[in-house]
């Protein structure tokens, strides 16, 4: 079974009448732009990191979403409980190993989250999934030093490891779980200067998760969705100013046909 | 006495000109959009949250806005310090429980505060408020599950118990401060969308507060002018990412014929 | 030697050809604007602030830009850190003392990085970088207490006890280095309503220092070219709010012709 415009809709829609709660511990830099592209999609989202309470945040919550990309010891610890927590539930786990790859401490840590539960999908940039399967790989901060075609051995070794779908983004995403793959080509080349829009995609990645959908579906609706959003509102946008607001307009008014329209995926 | 277009007004007017220091211990959601929204407004935002120099800010600031939305032990313990500091210095204190009700830490945080320090307004949704006065509400994550009349009474408890005036926030808000009711209508469906935009309202009725206004008062003010201001902007907007930017731009140029057909209040 | 827009306009394009990577150890609240401008401008930021990796993300990184503005302990110990291994790696640093005279904690962190390593540039508002001259001087929160005129003699004494280029900003920016001065005049009064726009102007002195031109030269130009887009994202926004969203688009496509057309400055 693959995705298509209908399915993808449909997903949006049934999105849209639930608003899944979508517990994030993400980074300090994209809580705000994330809670709002939330929002704009049409989720719930909570951001909530004391690890005195993660573990009731994620008893409520629809899945649970997490991102390393400013990271500390006790970020840490909640990242683990919380993690924990989810696995223990059967709630969707969502991973973003914002500059694994760039520092001992991001790929140390990412390593740890997975021996803690499997993530339900992990989505990275090229350097990032690549970072988590071979110590050659390095990351410039938060930027891929790769393109994304060169992860998909990296992502099938995660897969294979982890039983996580895995997702690695780039001008194209690659999607890989199991015997699946799904390729989505939406979006433009503006987003990669709108800071955190990764981190955007794998929040929405989550609350697709929290509407129980497959795995590698969830990946590739969430990516497809971000990207159209992207190319609709890039038409009306001068730049990554405008681009980011318009993207939440668009967002909050998606339709059906819009959907048909822009989306460009393949299995 | 109650309030209407001309207070109102003067009150704005008067910010502006005096711009007081508004100090923040809030979200890291939120800090960014809130500051900004200050700024507009006219007044002068400061965050700080070491314990080392809450104090020292409390003293120089006009009023403290204290903001539970992304906790954690240190921060508690900062917010303590401040509330004190704020209560021995006769400073006004506005405090949004955001997300009591979704976990035990958050509701107990909250009751913790409202021990260490009476604030003089208290502002949130009806799960947020209800929470507070019984635990059987479950608020979902940041979001109320309940319409803000529902919690009129928890809010007339609140007061009671605490002398707080207390703001229920909804499609209407409500106010209450011993005899005195204030009803606030104004505002859009779409604030909704936009994340943080109670956190604002609350940040406002700080910036009200540190004019000496009675604390109702300072409620209402901050409650109208935001609704107001989405009104305005929301006429020239597409949906939440352009709504956001506009009330900033609406905020910086408010002027008294905007407030007289736009108010919409009684008591 | 002195800059001009030919120079100018060099390094900008040199600057988005080589996109260096800037680590911040930065605030809360301007975390995603000075990203977002960093990215629009051309650089690849990072933000980065656990002890256990910034000694490693400097290592990789073009320049490192240390800002207080939302101080506590263990971001304290992180900023040494990582101005120590600056240092050793002879890579620029470049400090922004916000909020310095506002309380003691923020004076007294300021005098304990600057014995840590000598900051290649410091960037502050007349009230700031007086502060850390003489102890009269009192910051409102982050806000300015006096003009950038008044503080020229307090960037001397800095300039010549640290031997860091010295840029106090405000509507005119002075920049002093030993026997140099420049003078930039861009900007708008604007920029004042947007939180953290002195701190996105640090942040771009940190990604010309990067480029490894003179320190004073790194300060001009990281004022003027955010000065130059605001002067031009004006001239199309109604209010703070249009204003941020339009400089993004603007620092993205900055032309040639534009920088020739609006450089204010002298030396």
């Amino acid at each position: 079974m693959s995705i298509n415009a209908e399915t993808l809709w449909e997903t949006i829609s049934k999105l849209k009448q639930q608003a899944p709660l979508v517990h994030n511990i993400t980074n300090f830099v994209v809580m705000n732009s994330s809670a709002n592209a939330l929002l704009a999609l049409g989720a719930s989202p909570v951001m909530a990191h004391a690890e005195e309470e993660v573990e009731d945040m994620v008893k409520i919550s629809g899945a649970l979403v997490i991102n390393i990309g400013t990271l500390s010891q006790p970020w840490i610890r909640s990242m683990k409980k919380a993690m924990q927590a989810a696995k223990d539930l059967n709630k969707p786990i969502i991973l973003d190993p914002v500059g694994a790859g760039a520092t001992p401490l991001r790929t140390n840590t990412v390593h740890e989250l997975l021996e803690t539960a499997s993530p339900t999908v992990i989505r990275g940039n090229a350097s990032e999934i690549q970072a988590l399967v071979s110590e050659d790989i390095k990351t410039k901060g938060v930027d891929s030093t790769a393109t994304s075609d060169s992860a998909i051995d990296a992502a099938k070794a995660l897969n294979q490891k982890y039983a996580s779908a895995v997702c690695v983004s780039g001008a194209i995403d690659h999607i890989v779980n199991g015997e699946d793959y799904i390729r989505v080509e939406n979006g433009v080349e503006e987003l990669t200067k709108i800071t955190g829009m990764g981190c955007t995609a794998t929040a929405f990645i989550g609350a697709f998760a929290a509407l129980n959908v497959p795995p590698h579906h969830a990946a590739a609706y969430g990516m497809a969705t971000l990207g159209i959003a992207a190319e609709i509102a890039m038409a009306n946008s001068c730049g990554p100013g405008t681009l980011q607001t318009h993207i939440l307009d668009v967002l909050y008014s998606l339709n059906e046909q819009q959907i048909k329209d822009h989306l460009k995926t393949c299995s």
